[in-house]
């Protein structure tokens, strides 16, 4: 506490991301990152953006990388926003279209970023439970609310809504924004964009975190009615007129353009995600049903911190995370097939160990 | 306006950046940039990083810059504070060092972003007018406020004020922080770093931007004291985790560690800008004294805005602002030598024809 923060500031609960250690020879299964490198093409795209143009700013608009989105999604500029990564452009949703009449709604399990912006936004929520399947039980998302943000998959379970569930959703709430926060779409959930033509209410959102393996570039996009987007552009440009660096807006439209690879990674990733998911059925775990790049596992006999603290000691992180109803969960990214491996071994030998 | 939208967004006024047309051989003076490209180390760094690492988190600390910018300026890493671009670093400075309970202080000349920030975090506000030489009047900074905010050299005007004037003004406030925003210092100006030490209420800011030549990769940081750079963080941990790519970091560390290569661009602009001020004073040009990589100039005789159109038509842009007291002023940012001559010439038709 200090005397020159407001108190505004005193009163946050900040997000904490999961860590980043530097350790040689580290198995990284704790923050969703690829475990493939991002398109070759956007390495070029960066490398070329490296020159002296770097003396002028960025477009502030990005008009280039908001039409090559909407290209490729099948819609028009005036329909997309970008920004420095989709935390940044789910903060500025949160402040540009929830009401404050009414609280938020989210899951209790989901992104852990949600309440945060509520706190920095003086924003009321409320979490909705999952169901006894972990599953997102539309039906108890009724009555008055300021807006509603669903991660689909959902964030830490790796469950996915339905297209109709979703558009139940939309049509329940049509006169508030209901946000889909596509961060693992791309891993076997099915996009509601195409339904952003038809509700405009929606803003679904994306990021080149996970799928297109760019989590060190920080680029994310919202795509929604144009009245959606020009909420989002009006906080922006209260806020930062240049969000997009140039490396980034070059890397991220190389990155969108490279249908292929983003198709070939994915399937990669997947195919790892289903041999994995057995393995570790084989050795007790009980794991969730995921669409994601993750998967949320629990050991009926052991502690989930327990396996999470033999498993640092063994030089692989995974996250055990702090929401109650998760505490005896961990979630675990998928790496190569080499990676699982590792992994499944070193589980073996310490519930061996600890039986 | 949009049902959407909630009414805080509906009451913004966003900040209108610079134009940044795509115009084939045209000479942008209009937005401060550098005439000069980047330190090539700063090119290779940013190469250097376009590899499969990009598939991971950057650091959420950047402690490596932190600890860079550090080392530079004298002081330590729990003294920095880095964000994306200077507007981001302000945009959290507002929000989470500045009191509602009185309004901010800063000058009705200045950069024009700080009443934005206001209007986003409902902050009020008082414009200082500056005295009739168009200089900061430090005494008529007095009573009750939120906070302060200094441009210096001052953004518009160029004119810098003294360390000894900004010190009156800290020891004045003791209780509030007060930002000196440093954008255009390394042209001229002297930096309140030093003073950093001796007032807990003082926060600098810096950009990436002007002076290094880097404003396509969007890096701002402020130095203060350990207690104003963790209310920046923890408003930035409850915005966004990652403001910094990795290679907004990586070329930022090259671009802070080169002092050789700032020390020799900084120079030849600042000789362009002594070339330059004398040959628009016989022209007829009334121009402010300068410490920045931009002069403000009035002509007696032709209005602002008809030189500024009559320039653009001449495929050269420079900045005519909206501010009411400098509506007949024109804002020049100083280029090469070959630039300026560019301009002197154009401008010598230019009235030659009007007279």
């Amino acid at each position: 506490m200090s005397r020159f923060w407001n108190r505004r500031v005193q009163d946050l609960h900040p997000y904490v991301p999961g860590e980043q250690p530097r350790l040689a020879d580290l198995l990284k299964l704790n923050t969703n990152e690829s475990p493939y490198g991002p398109s070759p093409k956007v390495l070029q795209a960066i490398r070329d953006v490296a020159s002296d143009d770097l003396r002028l700013y960025p477009d502030p608009t990005a008009a280039d990388l908001r039409e090559t989105i909407a290209t490729r999604f099948g819609t028009t500029a005036d329909r997309v926003f970008v920004g420095n990564g989709s935390d940044e452009v789910l903060a500025h949703a949160f402040r540009a279209l929830f009401h404050d009449d009414a609280p938020v709604l989210f899951s209790d399990v989901t992104y852990g970023f949600y309440p945060v912006y509520c706190g920095l936004f003086d924003q009321p929520f409320r979490h909705i439970p999952l169901n006894d399947d972990f599953k997102i039980d539309i039906d108890s998302y009724t009555g008055d609310c300021g807006g509603i943000a669903v991660a689909n998959p959902n964030a830490n379970t790796g469950i996915a809504l339905s297209l109709e569930q979703i558009e139940t959703l939309l049509k329940r709430h049509p006169d508030r924004t209901v946000i889909i926060d596509e961060a693992y779409v791309d891993f076997g959930a099915q996009s509601a964009i195409e339904l952003t033509h038809r509700h405009d209410n929606l803003l679904v959102v994306q990021t080149l975190s996970k799928s297109y393996a760019l989590a060190g570039l920080r680029v994310g996009f919202a795509i929604g009615s144009p009245e959606l987007i020009e909420g989002l552009i009006r906080v922006k440009d209260s806020f930062n007129s240049y969000p997009l660096s140039r490396p980034a807006q070059a890397g991220a439209i190389a990155a969108i353009q490279d249908t292929e690879w983003l198709a070939d990674i994915t399937a990669r990733l997947v195919a790892s995600r289903d041999r994995l998911v057995p393995q570790l059925q084989n050795l007790g775990f009980q794991v969730l049903p995921s669409c994601a790049n993750f998967i949320l596992v629990h050991h009926p006999e052991h502690k989930a911190g327990a396996i999470a603290a033999a498993l640092r000691e063994r030089a692989i992180l995974v996250r055990h995370l702090s929401t109650p109803r998760i505490q005896d969960w961990l979630r675990i990214s998928i790496g190569t097939d080499e990676s699982c491996t590792r992994l499944t071994d070193v589980l073996r030998d310490i519930l061996s160990s600890r039986s």
